[in-house]
């Protein structure tokens, strides 16, 4: 087989044979096909795309490129949730916990933030003590005693993945949704899960821009997610404004921990109802509107929030920052920032809300960067409110005073100040399953 | 600059800026762009093309990558003739001579053969002695004594197109117009001539297989020299029939003298005619019927062979082989290759045809074979004729026995014979000179 053929063959449209596609991957993780030839393979991929066939295959060639995660010492159905990744968006550590609460195991490897989103890992390291990096047997134990875990990514988990994101990160090839779709479901298939829930956000604070774009990407994932024997589904979830109200390692924290005692936000309580309930539906717990009931329950009765402590407990947390998370690792330095002008707030550009967090030292600008997990925003209005000058339209948490400018010129720059109410939007925009697609 | 945001630019459809395509280039040849980058933007140019303004830009900058030959010490209107290659193709060793012959300056800098096509630095090798590799203060006196000097391309010529024509041939991306036309009027620019006439060859023996295709690539390459100040002018030849009746490096040189001296076969004699009085229209030699009888008169007095021994002998070849061909080093064993079946050769796949004498030692199978100048095909029968089971079609000539069978099925897998005598085809298709496209 010629590394040639194959590029000359995606080249022209024409569809990939397993042999070829095994060969391409396995090649590449050993060495044999150099980066050149896979960036150009790759750009072939961008203007031809893949079949789902291609597309499915590739994805297990990626997940078996390293190590398979064995679950099968975890009793249960064990579900994963994943989110394309967003602002704002703390949801794996309320809907694990519900999920868990209503008898699913919840075994979840997550990622680190980068650019403009957060990451789950990140988060549950501002709690002090808590450790994302346990031994298998410690993960099948935790999991096993209290019904969930959520720890990094082993390793040696779809390096495949790993060697091609660099690749593509410098090509300008990571804008192709076969490509996306094989990079997320790629880590979700050796990650070793029956059910997998996808969260596909859309918007401005998104990878995906566009409905059109988000539906496509849920397809192709769920549709590679069937043909590998996992029963998955994709929510599509509103992006184009940042999620709850707290931006920030230990603020997300915060909020989330607010919403497992029952309060929180609406618009992320809603969404998190919503993915947990999709969970228990895949999981045969009943139809929707019974696992909404169900998970609903969970939030009103502390038996979420039980889970989470359980869980925050067995992998080193200190609780009692979760009891009681004012005393959580904050910044020290506050800065509020205020209305330049007065109107409707017409638009968030939920991208650069995440842009001015990771200014304020929430993020990371370089994958060396180090993180202030204290750092973050206060959203104090939101898309839909009126302001008037000088109202306070966010709270502002730093370590140093010079980070607040930049910052703030940011987060004035996202926003969109009009004089006509801006319509509602949606917060479940469409649900992708096997069969069948809704758009609401 | 980023050569990211290059390959993203030219990836979405938009035209490079000439600071952008100088970054590019320059970096490249400077080890400071790495190959799956530019392997990334080489495919993005495939699918995305590039405008004229780019491709000019992009060609001035390969010239400029390494040494511009200043050929200011040679007098008079220096004139250039570049083919895209083909099979059979030995024009150059006689249209050179009769342009100098016609008082041209004629300083010729040559490739080799690879693949199917071979090469004109090849062919004047297998004259014994003939030194294709002079000093720059040579290569200038032989031009200004003899009117001609044909040689290999310098080391130095055009690096940048060396470095990205082997980073496409390994990542399926040499068939784009625009980066053809770069790589090879990136050469030409470099090498320091007035005027070039380019031999567009197309069809089933030529790198362009279209006629369309043949024409786009004649204009793209007429519009970077004009843009570069040189005149040029292209013709599109007939390469879906071998040029002549030889084929091989000793036996195109016995071909070519034979047209010099006055016979040879019409279609070789017709081909160089035409391009030799382009050259002499370009260098302002009259009008077109003046140019052509100039050029048909060198070949009836003489003038264009003596030109052409002046050029040998300068070059430390053995004039006496060229006064009497039978001494070339031809092949020892000579194989007759029959028809297996009657009727009219309706088509002759001529990539196949020199396919079957590189099979014979005629070229090499990668950069490191060494040839056989000696070996290769006298076609006996051609495109148009009719042959019964048994007549030989061609006479194959090679240094080891075991080289005919497979040379010969390749060639009988060449031919298509039919019941119908098929249209004869036009010699010459086209010209395209700056403000006019004419189609035959």
């Amino acid at each position: 087989m010629r590394t040639y053929d194959c590029i000359a063959k995606k080249r022209d449209g024409e569809e990939l044979t397993e042999e070829e596609i095994h060969y391409l991957i396995s090649s590449y993780v050993a060495g044999d096909i150099p980066d050149y030839q896979m960036a150009a393979f790759l750009m072939a991929v961008y203007f031809q795309g893949m079949t789902d066939k291609e597309t499915s295959i590739m994805t297990q060639e990626v997940a078996r490129s390293g190590d398979m995660v064995d679950l099968s010492a975890i009793q249960g159905i064990k579900v994963d949730k994943h989110s394309t990744g967003g602002v704002g968006d703390k949801t794996s550590m309320i809907v694990a916990p519900i999920a868990a609460a209503c008898g699913l195991k919840v075994a979840k490897m997550s990622g680190r933030g980068l650019g403009h989103t957060g990451g789950t890992v990140d988060k549950l390291e501002a709690i002090p003590g808590f450790r994302t990096t346990l031994t298998m047997e410690e993960f099948v134990d935790v999991v096993n005693r209290t019904g969930l875990s959520i720890v990094g990514q082993s390793g040696n988990l779809a390096p495949a993945d790993k060697k091609m994101y660099a690749l593509r990160d410098v090509t300008a090839t990571v804008d192709s949704i076969p490509l996306i779709a094989v990079s997320i479901m790629g880590k979700k298939l050796a990650a070793g899960d029956d059910c997998i829930l996808l969260d596909v956000k859309t918007g401005s604070g998104a990878f995906m821009k566009t409905l059109e774009g988000s539906v496509e990407l849920a397809k192709t994932m769920v549709s590679i997610g069937g043909a590998a024997g996992k029963k998955t589904a994709a929510l599509i979830t509103n992006m184009d404004i940042p999620l709850g109200n707290y931006i920030g390692n230990a603020l997300e924290v915060a909020e989330a921990v607010e919403v497992l005692k029952g309060g929180g936000p609406s618009d992320l309580r809603e969404v998190c109802l919503h993915l947990a309930a999709n969970m228990l539906e895949l999981a045969d717990k009943g139809n929707f509107a019974e696992c909404m009931e169900t998970a609903r329950k969970t939030l009103e009765d502390g038996s979420a929030f039980s889970k989470f402590l359980e869980m925050v407990e067995a992998q080193g947390g200190d609780i009692s920052c979760i009891r009681d998370t004012s005393r959580l690792p904050f910044a020290p330095l506050r800065h509020e920032v205020r209305a330049r002008k007065e109107g409707y707030i017409a638009h968030m550009d939920t991208q650069a809300c995440g842009t001015a967090s990771v200014l304020l030292g929430a993020g990371r600008e370089t994958k060396e960067s180090l993180l202030d997990y204290g750092a973050g925003i206060i959203l104090k209005k939101k898309t839909g409110d009126y302001v008037k000058e000088g109202d306070v339209l966010a709270e502002f948490l730093a370590s140093e005073e010079k980070r607040f400018p930049a910052a703030e010129e940011k987060f004035h720059s996202a926003l969109t100040i009009a004089a006509e109410r801006p319509e509602k939007e949606k917060l479940i925009l469409g649900k992708v399953s096997a069969n069948c697609t809704e758009i609401f």
